[in-house]
């Protein structure tokens, strides 16, 4: 055994082994030392990112791919950079990893003023603000580093959010011995079998000769639990929907698709289908104001059969604990077991899009998100950013295979660009594919720097829309705190690094050129394509209209 | 009395009361309706920034010039992006008032999964967050609001730190009266009459036929006192000095000036100043490890007279409550009383810079922070970054008028560039000279945007040194965490909106070029001067070359 083996190296196989094979952040000198040790790794290479921000947001997109992701920060300036990013990985479910460099022990010990802290000679202060949007803390010493270490990932891997080790220099280049155990402890279940049993037989009971309908969210990707998904709807007949939140889930090219879901702003068919059935069956389902044009969901809570993280209820008939994967699984077994399940009649087909504008005239928000749909493939990552591009794309037929990502529940602006960055480090045999207002894109623009240094090849699509047009639609129509800069968008990827060989900058005002660039970009698969789509500035999709007035 | 003024007018009055005439900030859902407020307000005008690190970075550099400021963000999203704003401004004393727009009393009371929040139905985990680095926190109510906004707005006045109020909608919009007491309580006193007394008596007995050396730092400027302190240098004929963190507080021409104080790093003749005279007056300073080369200062504690926020010490005996302001006072009447003051011999002058290259050649680290100096005017506020450029200017002699800002405390990267933006529009007579280096500058570039926008004037001097250089100085000198994404410079403005009628962009590799580049910044005033340097990634400057050494 080499006595170079040290703390920072077992951290780092740990974060392997949980399923990252890159790390991102930014250097700082309390960090610096052990980031050689990532150098060094063979499992693990460093992607730097412009700020620590970005990488958190970054972080996030790997996550939600991967199923882990980790980032490496410096102490106070680098973490609290980052903290937005931390919380919205907790209110979403993304299991990312922070690190933090921190003073050596002795300067923490000696309570003087060094950079970095509040110069009030005290160390836990950032550890503590962190603790409401991480499920697991620590600081790293020598006396607890191996269980530390794995306590905090094994959560983070458990819980599906954030958690945050502290780890200062002196410490991670201290000897110990790699791990002899697995990190994975996923036997332990929660479940109990008596539960089980019951909620199966509640199950047998309840399901017969009612209207179903199936309304699956979030958490059952967040649990990897998609192909569970997909089999039970492949074994049955029900219709289903999503919340935009689980968006792409599951195909939206079948019959059976209601469309998605979202209370009163919901079409007709998946409203009826939804609200007017007699057995909805809800997977991983959690209602946030956004999704739901502000909890306007009209559900007979009598009606439903619903699975959730480790409880399942029949009619507010609690069964408890459950792992959401077993509940599946028994609602699997019981639907296919011969008892009669009834479809709930969808009350008309999801009708295709026929486009309002003509291909001359300047393009359309209610025909936008379609036109864009038309142009994916099963191979592209979707991130759509909070303003109308989420609620554009929300209620927009999507290939089968696509994955569409937005962050509804916590809403950070500007969230998407790093974290469609993250997502294709993630995923390098997918295309991401971003769509993002220019006031959003302007929070983090720089990142387009790292997207080039990295050399993957997203198509950028960005709509310049003259500032905060989903702020417009809730209020200040025209209040000049809802402009932004003009800039001048078609110079950012050259300014950040882009050039011909690397690059195809692109740019469309009407339906028409909308399309022929949009086909350009998906035959341009080996450079980043950003194209700069002009809408009007009072123009929003028209799920939007009925969200942003349920939310006034 | 008219019932249309509200709480948000209240506020926004109390604000402008302590001196604020712009607000910065950006939008979001929470706060759009009483932004009305301030649109509609004849006292303040609404700056918004690209995004909300930069806007606190913006109000802390305002802050620092005009002695108070304020911003607004949203709630969860928008708040936790600006966090390590205000841990800067409260680690370096900077007084803005962070007003964080929050979902309404009713939705807060529902406890539902409301968007920018965690989903638990819990509202105070972003102010208990904030804590650490806030001296008053306060969600206003139709119960509190009048006494709640004046005592956290008395409080950052008094202690010169932030400090965070939480204003739903549907408070804000709430009919009260206009504040009928004025908001400066600033008669209110600590010093005790009985401590200052002795303090006199103490420095009647102390002072004489000693040799004296003055140091003073950041706190005199925070506390307002710089002309106080002025006075007393002008009555006396000691030597001074300050450290990095005060540099600019006094005229660095006289033959007095000992140079920059900064432990073992510093120059022969100001270490000998302060560590061999027999009396050191120190006027708030504070020694931290960036400042003093890792607290290498070598000080008899029995030779110091120290005068700080609210004590005084001599020998290290302590008089309490003082404020700083009466210790000065004091200090003052009793030097000019008459007793015997030695000036300590400084054992030589301050020499004028040598350059050590010709003007043909490339820029040198140990000549291009003299150059830059030697083309300021008394008119210019510097800001220099947490890396080459403050540490590269800290020793050298700035003009009389000059004032220097940087952030050793906090050592935040990217601060000065919103910084410089936000001073430039407290100070409108003066012009913000930027000193970054690209690593730097990456983090907060956008904000480029909103100088234009603004139509502020400044020199940005982007030192292009290939990567983080203060970084390889302390370790990883080749590794590639210290590179960053190549960039197109000097495309950045262009990008974010500026033209040939409100930019000139240049670029300098040799000292010639420097002077030539900066004696037309100097000139061309009615636009941004955008001057890209380029120096070797490896090339230091002299202090950095000790302080690095210091702080492994």
């Amino acid at each position: 055994m080499s006595q170079q083996y040290t703390i920072a190296d077992y951290l780092f196989d740990r974060i392997a082994e949980a399923g990252a094979t890159e790390i991102f952040g930014v250097p700082g000198d309390f960090n610096l030392s052990f980031l050689d040790n990532i150098i060094d790794s063979d499992k693990l290479r460093w992607v730097g990112n412009t700020n620590e921000l970005n990488a958190g947001y970054a972080a996030d997109g790997y996550a939600r791919e991967r199923g882990f992701a980790a980032m490496v920060t410096t102490f106070g300036v680098g973490e609290l950079s980052a903290i937005n990013a931390t919380a919205g990985s907790y209110a979403e479910y993304a299991p990312v990893l922070h690190v933090v460099g921190a003073p050596t022990m002795a300067q923490q010990e000696s309570k003087r003023r060094i950079h970095h802290t509040l110069g009030d000679g005290v160390f836990n202060h950032f550890i503590k603000m962190v603790e409401p949007v991480t499920v697991a803390r620590a600081q790293i010493t020598s006396e607890n580093a191996a269980s530390e270490i794995d306590r905090v990932i094994r959560l983070v891997l458990k819980k599906h959010r954030p958690g945050y080790l502290m780890l200062s220099p002196d410490v991670a280049k201290l000897p110990i011995y790699p791990p002899t155990t697995k990190l994975d402890d996923s036997q332990e279940d929660i479940t109990s079998q008596a539960a089980l049993a019951d909620f199966k037989q509640a199950l047998i009971e309840f399901l017969p000769n009612k209207t179903t309908t199936l309304m699956a969210d979030l958490m059952v990707h967040r649990l990897g639990l998609q192909d569970h998904l997909k089999a039970l709807i492949a074994d049955t007949d029900i219709p289903y929907t999503t919340l935009s939140w689980g968006k792409t889930l599951l195909d939206e090219n079948s019959e059976r698709w209601a469309g998605t879901y979202a209370g009163v702003a919901s079409r007709p068919v998946v409203k009826d289908a939804v609200e007017n059935c007699e057995c909805l069956i809800k997977i991983g389902v959690q209602y946030t104001d956004t999704t739901t044009a502000g909890f306007s969901q009209d559900i007979n809570e009598q009606v439903v059969v619903d699975l959730h993280y480790e409880r399942a209820t029949i009619s507010g008939q609690n069964f408890a604990p459950i792992a959401l994967k077993d509940a599946l699984q028994a609602l699997h077994e019981v639907m296919t077991s011969g008892i009669e399940i009834t479809p709930k009649p969808l009350c008309a087909p999801v009708k295709p899009h026929k486009q309002h504008g003509t291909d001359e005239e300047a393009i359309r928000q209610d025909d936008l998100w379609h036109i864009i749909a038309d142009h994916l493939d099963h191979n592209n990552l979707v991130f759509a950013d909070q303003g109308t591009a989420y609620f554009g794309i929300s209620d927009v037929r999507l290939p089968e295979g696509v994955t569409s990502y937005g962050q509804p529940m916590w809403g950070s602006i500007g969230y998407t660009l790093p974290a469609s960055l993250g997502a294709a480090i993630a995923s390098p045999h997918k295309r991401s594919v971003l769509l993002i207002g220019d006031g959003s894109a302007l929070l983090t623009i720089q990142e387009l720097a790292v997207m080039i240094k990295e050399g993957i090849h997203p198509v950028i699509v960005l709509v310049n829309n003259d500032g905060y047009t989903v702020e417009r639609a809730i209020h200040g129509e025209n209040q000049r705190y809802n402009d932004i800069p003009a800039c001048n968008w078609h110079l950012m990827p050259q300014a950040f690094g882009a050039d011909d060989n690397n690059s195809l900058v692109l740019k469309a005002e009407t339906a028409g050129e909308l399309k022929a660039a949009l086909k350009k970009a998906a035959m341009t698969t080996d450079k980043m394509v950003f194209l700069e789509v002009i809408t009007d500035k009072h123009d929003i999709p028209p799920l939007l209209v009925d969200i942003s007035e349920a939310l006034k």
